[in-house]
């Protein structure tokens, strides 16, 4: 009878190129915090998060960190609290601590993913500053990323659609932006971890899940079948673009905006001598900053025509801005009546 | 018996709505031309060129200009010099003149849709040059450009790929961008003009047939039936974007890349205090400039790492170029041995 093989713990499966991956793309997310820091690990229980919580159970005290997990319990389907529950089990196995289980109330503003989105990241916010953690870590891999550029795409408002998810923002970190879906899920298998399906995932009512079941397939099957990487890599470069250009409007909006009565102004001169990219930006960033309106496409290019186009055009009616030239400045006043009023005050 | 209406002549149609759409967009791109001077339609026959043919024929003639038509017989097709002396009829009857056919041949280089595409711009450069004329205009819709994002986003190269075609670039200007390929259909039919209908549009070997047949019909189903608009939206927005970086860039190279022997240099403390965004930029546009070689996302990222994230890295090898950095300055020299080779000479 040959000897028995030593059984494998969980907590340490065999390094296999998938959890390899996944450790890598964390330990390259954590190399910027402090020993002692708390990173906490958003779980849903599926694949992504649960390959995260694994390669982070893993990696963080090896860089002096500690490491926990928040699971949000959405309270959406039935079920749902025994589905959190055997996420916080397996997020205790990996020998995450602390493991919160938050049930939130999902509203309806701005559609079903939009209102669970918002009660999700509220519950992750609240336990962060809670738990005083450095960062918040989040399962988004490189076919999410794609589905949301595509998504954005179909809104179509520029650069800022096509940019997708940031890599980093505020305490939140992506650290599996650049692994596809497939080879978390072989994580997953190789560590054999049991992660849950949701079937939310399989509905095909949410644009997102007809993006990952028709669109993205197509695109893969018709044009490329890298289109998925592709998509992700133009998400890279286009928030670099953003980024750059919306640095350079932000640096010089304060010396060039002059407030006004009821109101501020801009040097029709400089709209003028930019090019497009900061000018009409600089006019989203005032009517956004300072009237909290977010201006179309066309209103953007209507007002930039008083500085770029000038044959003494009257005042732009927008909603609840009214804006004209005056003295060589563009000059934003609140306007109370409704923009489709076409009556000059 | 009712009195005989007055047969309408074809080259005076009713103005119907499809018609003044068309006529204001060529209007529009006409207004900077100078007196006397020659625009050239390149026309195929297709609903698109010949309703801005049509639309140049009318507005030409009204804004002091001459108009005429190139038709440029790619010889690919059995029966192709019939088709091409129809459009070419058909330009003769709206009031155009010169009309010159030109018969190419289109060679391998790039796949067939390139091939046709390079065959096709030298046709109409020579004519342009040979005639002096001052715009030639090309009948790209709305739903081109929809097409050209979606094909370049597969290709994923960024900002720059998802930029689509530009209004105008040098002699060429694309008026009708802003107007749907249904409405130029219309256009054609209300003035009685019969139109050709090229078979490679429904040939399915080509990605762009297969993305107008079934990809953006289904992100117009599956996401929003304005789809369209959001990626012609997009590519103007992006090309703002790129054109404002790519000539930010073009200024400052002049002071910053220093000659040197077999090669040029940047200064590391310029590309690690810029925004990614331009350091990336300069760097592309030093390998292609000086070098001939455009360079991927992924090599860019590990030149862009000697200033960013300098810890004593190694030379790096690209193809034909190697960069390393020297006394606080990223140096390129041409690598006559090939990138895979490991060796550091």
């Amino acid at each position: 009878m040959p000897p028995e093989r030593p059984a494998e713990s969980p907590r340490r499966p065999r390094l296999t190129p998938a959890i390899a991956d996944a450790r890598r793309a964390v330990r390259e997310h954590l190399a910027d915090l402090a020993a002692g820091d708390l990173l906490l690990v958003a779980l849903s229980g599926g694949p992504d998060s649960l390959a995260l919580a694994a390669a982070a159970a893993f990696e963080a005290p090896r860089a002096g960190l500690r490491a926990g997990a928040v699971i949000v319990d959405h309270g959406l389907q039935p079920g749902s609290a025994e589905v959190a529950e055997r996420a916080a089990e397996s997020a205790r196995d990996l020998g995450l601590d602390p493991v919160l289980v938050r049930r939130v109330d999902v509203g309806a503003m701005g559609g079903p993913e939009a209102a669970a989105r918002a009660a999700r990241y509220g519950a992750l916010d609240a336990a962060a500053t809670e738990l005083d953690a450095s960062a918040v870590l989040l399962g988004h891999t490189m076919d999410d990323q794609a589905e949301t550029v595509l998504l954005g795409l179909a809104r179509g408002s520029g650069t800022a659609s096509v940019a997708g998810m940031a890599a980093r923002a505020g305490l939140y970190r992506r650290p599996l932006l650049g692994l596809r879906r497939s080879v978390l899920a072989q994580a997953c298998a190789d560590a054999r971890l049991q992660p849950w399906h949701d079937p939310h995932n399989d509905e095909e009512r949410f644009a997102r899940v007809r993006v990952r079941h028709s669109i993205l397939p197509m695109l893969e099957k018709e044009l490329d079948a890298g289109a998925t990487e592709a998509l992700a890599r133009t998400a890279e470069i286009a928030r670099e673009d953003a980024e750059a250009l919306d640095q350079m409007v932000d640096e010089v909006a304060e010396e060039l905006v002059e407030l006004e009565e009821g109101g501020c102004s801009l040097p029709a001169a400089w709209l003028a001598a930019n090019p497009a990219a900061l000018g009409n930006r600089m006019i989203r960033l005032v009517a956004r900053g300072e009237f909290g309106v977010a201006l179309s496409r066309a209103q953007t290019l209507e007002v930039a025509r008083l500085a770029t186009d000038w044959h003494g055009q009257k005042a732009v009616h927008l909603p609840g801005i009214r804006v004209e030239r005056t003295a060589g400045r563009i000059v934003f006043t609140l306007a109370p009546e409704p923009a489709s009023s076409p009556a000059e005050s």
